[in-house]
């Protein structure tokens, strides 16, 4: 492979005006966390030469400061913020309050929470306003009305321009646009789920009268599950010391450790063994054959990869050029080698 | 068991003011189909004799046949409508047309069909109106808001008093009551989905959130899986001759015997033999511990039943008294029997 | 070419679920008119029996006669209205009037005319209700609300299912949207435009953002330009006796007619003579080179087409068979003949 | 004619209740690019003299440049904004940009881009709001809600009092309506095409029924088209070294330039030509004949001119008293000369 960067290439999110790259840079697990400041820095740094606009964090990310060490990147380097898209999530925001313990009104989406939680990120991002607002999670001890009208506020008040969702089921994300179109507010625009070749139901199977029915833009994480897809769990009998896998005190690594030498976890590893030989017959990666695969999904706005050294954040970006390599054939081939296709209802005609 | 039989219960469709009874009689597969017609108002009038007061049918059910012998039945018997909650379906109306085999406008939910698939239904049931109208399957070429004006054309021109949904996803229902909110219209207030120990996932995850926001009714289908769960095919190595597995020309019953000896109809079949033993702990049959625990579910506003005999109308009904047999304990054994009650996603406290 | 007739193919009246044939029969200057009555009769058997469902007229087609006509024959053959998708327009109701000079309130898209107009319509064509009713013209002396609260008085009153517009500028168009949002009515889905290998700035530039935004669809008229298309004037110095250019009294024709000899005219000669070789070159007539050109494009619903007799009928529909000979080498090759493509605007990106 | 200028005569801007001086001072292709800004604000300060009101730029005019020097002459001659109308236009903003080649969301309409763009235009002028802002051209690729609303958070903030279009057609300028009376919102007031005596189809056609109907006002730009109407190139072979034609960068004026000597170039030169003699028998200077003319077009609420030196200030103002000499015998001469009079149509009565 060429040691060119392939060209990057923008997507409008969902159906907004709103150009963003199909390659972003999020700080879940890295920034403000295990990786140093200079190193995330430097990963950013690597990341907007390339071409990459959009960049996203969230409140709980290293308990803020995820959101912190983006600031200093923007900052640092001098980047106008009218170049940029820059996202956050509010939901869990209990590294706000005194006592992390209690978080009380800190998590949630509660109008407070919405409204103190956003100021509260901006000041950690030293930034007058975000892009997009995420809803982290679903909520349903807020009442929908309360949510939708709260980010509303944040978008009138100018602290935001669009709104989205994480992790929202199909309906509750069609429940938030009926409340915006009752009262005439914004719904949400875009959802940020798990997507990657092992985790496939929401994105192609539950949402999928939300693309071309409203428009939905999809803003996806954990294209390499979380590591599983580069293929490094499958030669080791348990996560090796120092992984992220072993280290790691995310909640969402803590759950996937539990299923490690599970039937699941096993079922795993035997699906990531038989993509092996594709990406070998390609003369790619099977991090790159993942990263490209969700590429070729065109309900994809954006597929948003971590990255621990600057090299990682090229090698993400050359996916780019796998994704012409992945022809109906290969793809049919990924297919039989899964098992794991979603079964789709069709048309009436 | 008490020959007496035990009293009719009532509850209300969803968060309707209608009252329906929880055991309803269906005609799906029966009445106008390979049930004679002498039988199948028997069957009626010793449902109508019992309390229920909730009678099912189609404009598909053996192409208009169901819809006729119902209304022979309430001409026959002399019932009042003010007594009864009659409801039909539209979608499937290819026998309306002089080409069945190219039903053009004759299926589905557009606006044309669903008026006159109404007014076709309505000259079946020599009725001037029924009291429920569902679309019988979601149409995804149709825009929702041509669904939910239809719907209510009929509705403001008398033709039904409710209008629901059979076999629509959770979102798809949150869309109608988006369009109807905005506009200004009724939503559907009830869906009809296949409900049973063996098929739960809709019921009990994807609509979870519909009941208590937005006081979604059920009046499901089903409760005996087509008969598996009665047990009687537990000890055959086919599904024996003359039974409705084996000789119905409909197209879900078609499905379920293509399946019959792959690993779902054996995973079923000994789902179903892990719950002899506790049905005969309590003294019952299987179909009516089947039965019982789908009418221990409050989400549910009424059980469609079928009968081929009037004594099965009678059996399904001794159900009722089942109920108070499940107690705590008794559910956690099924279970464990079943081992497929769907992960559902937990509130924030 | 085979004597096999190719099979009709239905599409979508935009996004309406209503499903129409993709070549419909119109009866303009033809059915009610010029051509008796038996003929008539025929040629919509033929229509009919070859898969057309789409049958159009309108109240001011010879006074009248073309719905009486199209009346007949759903009653002789005993068609079944829920098989037919029968369209009528309104604006030139002057043979309602006994003083048809003075046609005052008959004509135009007052609420009165469209009310009283579509009575009248009915009560010609004996049916209860048309599927859709087009206002024939724009109106600009009545306030659009008045329009669109008329045409949407007859869809709740169940006189037609649908409402569209017939040679209404895109604005116009629009205009209407927006009073049928502001106060929550249906708007147009159709619109009846000229449109052929001659006449193209509207269906390909002004319409052009209708279609994807809104699902504007078209029932097109005049696909062989009143005949000009066939190359039969190409070869006479004046129409010839007998002919409908030399004949008829339609306001159209009589316009056309004007035209003959003008610049205009020989151009139209000039570009028919261009696409001569390119029929030949593909062994079908230039009638039906300009029929599939017109089925080519996605952006038409439906086709209508006039026929004299039984065998135009079936000539037009065997143009379904030449699409498929329009590959982009031919297409090219006609746009080179023509030399009229609309200089259409692109997007941002 | 005599020295003494005409009195400034003002307009409303459409149905609004601000009024424009009926000529306006655009800075387009002058302020801030070719015109040093000396001379650029003696143009404005003789304008403002004059009794014009009405100063019109763009963030996309010399790359910011046009906004700073109105700015300037602003805070240089302490005019009070309350005595001004300024306006802006947003959608080229790719100077903003670090990256100006790759302008990703500095261009278009996005939420984004119309807040930041303001935002960015208002430090430009140095002033907390404008009167107007324009959308500079459509952008098909963000959706009408995003934009109408976007527009209305200007004008909630108070970075604006009205917004208008530049270059929309009628459907879409409909569409942005619907919208707006769907939520409740502003619409566009007013929108600002080219027109002059060669370009005339949109203004006096396509426009037609939105003046009466809604209220449309026209700030008309190009009344000389780029100065061909002033006779300037008819004597010429090629455009003269240092005219804006021979030297401007701007993509008009590249575009327009491409067309010298080709058929549409020669067809307007002879239009020119003849409307020569016209002028000339008036005693005026074809420039004076083509402005008056515009003045004459009730629809205009103001007329935009350019000017490089204080004399064209005045001579532009001067068209003012050659108005009254459009009779209606003149207005016939021009268009027998031009014969370019749009097709336009007529009312049912």
């Amino acid at each position: 492979m060429s040691d060119t960067l392939p060209e990057m290439q923008y997507r409008f999110l969902g159906r907004t005006g709103l150009k963003v790259s199909v390659i972003s840079l999020g700080s879940w697990l890295t920034y403000g966390g295990h990786v140093g400041n200079e190193t995330a820095l430097e990963c950013m740094k690597v990341a907007y030469d390339a071409g990459i606009n959009f960049f996203d964090t969230a409140e709980g990310y290293s308990g803020g400061q995820g959101e912190i060490v983006l600031g200093q990147a923007i900052k640092k380097f001098g980047w106008k913020q009218n170049d940029l898209v820059i996202s956050t999530k509010l939901y869990w925001g209990k590294a706000n309050s005194a006592n992390p313990d209690k978080p009380l009104n800190n998590n949630g989406l509660s109008r407070k929470h919405i409204i103190e939680g956003m100021n509260l990120s901006l000041q950690r991002l030293d930034l007058p306003y975000v892009d997009i607002v995420f809803a982290h999670r679903p909520d349903r001890d807020t009442p929908m009305e309360e949510i939708v009208r709260a980010f509303n506020y944040l978008i009138n008040n100018g602290k935001t321009f669009y709104w989205g969702t994480s992790e929202w089921s199909a309906s509750e994300i069609s429940d938030a646009w009926r409340i915006a179109d009752r009262l005439g507010l914004i719904g949400p625009v875009v959802e940020q789920p798990q997507y990657n070749l092992l985790v496939r139901e929401r994105v192609e199977k539950e949402y999928r009268w939300l693309y071309e029915a409203h428009g939905l833009g999809l803003t996806i994480w954990s294209p390499l599950k979380g590591g599983v897809l580069t293929g490094k769990y499958n030669d080791v009998s348990a996560p090796p010391e120092g992984s992220r896998l072993a280290e790691s005190k995310d909640g969402y690594v803590q759950n996937l450790k539990k299923t490690v030498g599970d039937d699941t976890w096993q079922r795993q590893l035997d699906q990531v063994a038989a993509l092996k030989p594709i990406a070998e017959g390609l003369g790619v990666s099977p991090a790159q054959l993942a990263l490209a695969w969700v590429l070729k999904n065109p309900n994809i706005s954006s597929m948003i990869t971590g990255a621990s050294r600057p090299q990682q954040v090229t090698d993400n970006i050359r996916a780019l050029a796998v994704v012409e390599l992945l022809t109906e054939e290969v793809v049919e081939k990924i297919e039989a080698a899964l098992g794991n296709a979603p079964a789709v209802e069709t048309r009436r005609f």
